[in-house]
């Protein structure tokens, strides 16, 4: 109550927003008060933050892999993933939750290993997320699909809803057209969605070239892939006719700024993209090419690597990236989930002309964030961690990344 | 005490850093402890940061021309520039301050009008500054360089010596060739410095090949105008030759990667200068066109623009820029000026495995800063300012912008 709230109609100054059973009931001026009041004077009120693309555990390797072009980086980095164990994988996603739940993010797009640890965390902290056990082709590879549908079972819509299932192929390079299809039928079969990366980089366009004789779009295409339930993380090097096949199928772009910069892998065309109504989230891809989980900083760092994008990517965090991920959020509207957050503007570089672009450019930590109705956070206190032993169970993780046994 | 030192020479763990007469009198490990002791445990321990290119006062324009192109964006701030007052240029300056203070810049080389205003602001809060009272061609032009003679008399070395006064010709399309050499003789006749944009645009070069048919840098060069006294921001489109100039000449470069990147107006070959051996340094440029003065955020836009800089940034901020304002700084060194900042690094974005990156990459506000002994905040509270205050007049300024009078 009290608060700048910020809706895609534009700003209410001193506005209310209530919260009925996990849901969004009121938006706007005023209404009788009941319940509990969170008091958001001097605050803005934004939806929360949907990181759209991220590999979450890898909050153990920050700053590991550094100033390497993208093969080197991806050598050091596959070799270090072997020491992980599941322990590792939690101490990582309690992290990274950590840092999400003190910058605003409420759901986040995951994939990688031990994925089970990674959902317990979720389940456990009250977050949201939409979560892909890594698959690549291999030998095993039936016992793999298997042990993955399990996954998918096991969790999909569970944890109030919070946590969705996805099938997460690594990508068309490192899984064969084979593979594709069989997750493809199992995603339909379990009405699970599906997140893969797609032309990271342009090698991946040479390989497809030489292998398939098309790009990895026309492939997927080809093979009736893509639809409105998948995400297809970076794109940073489609054509214009991938582009079309991307409007065509309704399929999901996520772009993912801060990687792309630091790996050298390109720009993704993203004006362009969204000219043609292809809907693009941001994601912040994993710490280990990007520092830190922090979907303020990806969205100024997409805005400044896009300067047309000022003020759409906040609609690309947030309308955009719920569309991506199927839920019903990203909006500060009446039937939406109640995932707020709310940001102090007490701080002399959010007095501005124009709030919501001070809010893109200078935000960093939000003070309070709500997911479903729970308070995960207030006043800057993260009442759902434990962020002593959050931190200690980490730093031994790291210990044990850097070791040599 | 306590705190992670990082020096040049690496981190000292657990360090002290003892200051007497407003200088650094020793860094280390132990030391017999006396006076007032701060402790700094669980804290990075850094130099603090110089914003080598800024218009402070602008901070009431953040958010007033957005998504534009340079040309079109400097219009529109000219125009509103026209109604700024005395005492608007004074509630700028003191917004701007308040920012550098939270976000830990100890210094900053500034260009704009009424400078007396901002002289008056760094006198009393305790900044350090190196301050140019902006000249273009005109034609009232002897009575303008005998005002500006006067403002370097008056503020020259003054203030404890925490304030020192440029020359500030706009820039060699603004400023004839005859004005140039006019305040150059003026600055050895005055011992003071000289601060200028040099090509932020394709536009100059253009202009300047159309006028002198030669570059802007060849240009100041013919008139003996390059030399270490002299700080030339931007510097976006430089060629190969110029580039050889800049190197003999000793001159030093200001890149500023945000509002090259917003206005579009070029990528500066920072990488390549560097390599060449030619003094770099950063500034944030004005808040019209990079939201804000965080150098924090700037360092870190600095390396994703170019990866290779990744841990040179920090030298940049620091070590490079003090270099280019010839202010006995930058280091954490025994003799240097006591300019501080300690950065709390109890956040889940510092856990990592350099933590030089994760600072540049994740440190967003400070704990505590330091200006030549005096602490201007402890523990997150501004000493030196009535923030209340600051943000009232800023406010009003900003109204005062945005009037039809």
């Amino acid at each position: 109550k009290g608060g700048e709230v910020i809706t895609t109609q534009g700003m209410i100054k001193e506005g209310v927003v209530v919260v009925e059973d996990g849901l969004i009931s009121f938006v706007g001026k005023h209404t009788k008060e009941r319940g509990e009041v969170i008091d958001a004077k001097g605050c803005a009120v934004l939806p929360g933050l949907i990181n759209a693309h991220t590999h979450i555990s890898m909050t153990l390797f920050r700053g590991f892999a550094e100033n390497l072009g993208y093969n080197q980086w991806i050598e050091k980095i596959q070799q270090a993933e072997k020491k992980l164990t599941p322990n590792d994988i939690k101490a990582g996603a309690y992290l990274g939750v950590l840092e999400m739940i003190k910058t605003g993010t409420t759901c986040f797009a995951d994939m990688y290993i031990h994925m089970d640890e990674v959902a317990q965390v979720v389940e456990k902290t009250g977050m949201r997320a939409a979560l892909g056990y890594g698959i690549i082709e291999s030998e095993d590879i039936e016992a793999k699909l298997k042990h993955r549908a399990e996954f998918v079972k096991r969790w999909n819509n569970k944890a109030e809803g919070r946590i969705t299932a996805m099938y997460a192929p690594h990508s068309a390079i490192t899984c064969s057209k084979e593979l594709l299809i069989k997750l493809k039928e199992l995603s339909h079969r379990d009405h699970a969605r599906i997140h893969i990366h797609v032309l990271e980089t342009k090698e991946e366009r040479h390989l497809m070239k030489t292998k398939y004789n098309m790009s990895t779009i026309s492939l997927l295409n080809s093979i009736n892939f893509l639809d409105s339930d998948v995400l297809l993380a970076h794109c940073t090097c489609v054509s214009n006719n991938d582009m079309n096949i991307l409007k065509d199928t309704k399929v999901n772009v996520v772009h993912c700024p801060t990687s792309n910069m630091v790996l050298g892998t390109g720009r993704a065309p993203v004006v362009e993209m969204m000219k043609k109504g292809i809907n693009v989230a941001i994601g912040t891809d994993s710490v280990a090419s990007g520092w830190n989980l922090n979907m303020w900083k990806e969205m100024c760092n997409a805005s400044l690597l896009h300067p047309k994008l000022l003020l759409d990517v906040l609609e690309m965090a947030t309308v955009n990236a719920a569309k991506a991920l199927n839920i019903n959020a990203g909006e500060l509207k009446t039937g939406k989930l109640a995932d707020i957050i709310l940001v102090d503007l007490k701080k002399p570089y959010f007095l501005s002309h124009n709030l919501s672009s001070a809010l893109v450019h200078g935000a960093y930590d939000v003070k309070t964030t709500i997911v479903g109705g729970k308070v995960l956070m207030q006043d800057y206190e993260v009442k759902v961690i434990d962020e002593e032993k959050v931190v200690k169970d980490a730093k031994e993780s790291m210990l044990n990344i850097n070791s040599n046994h």
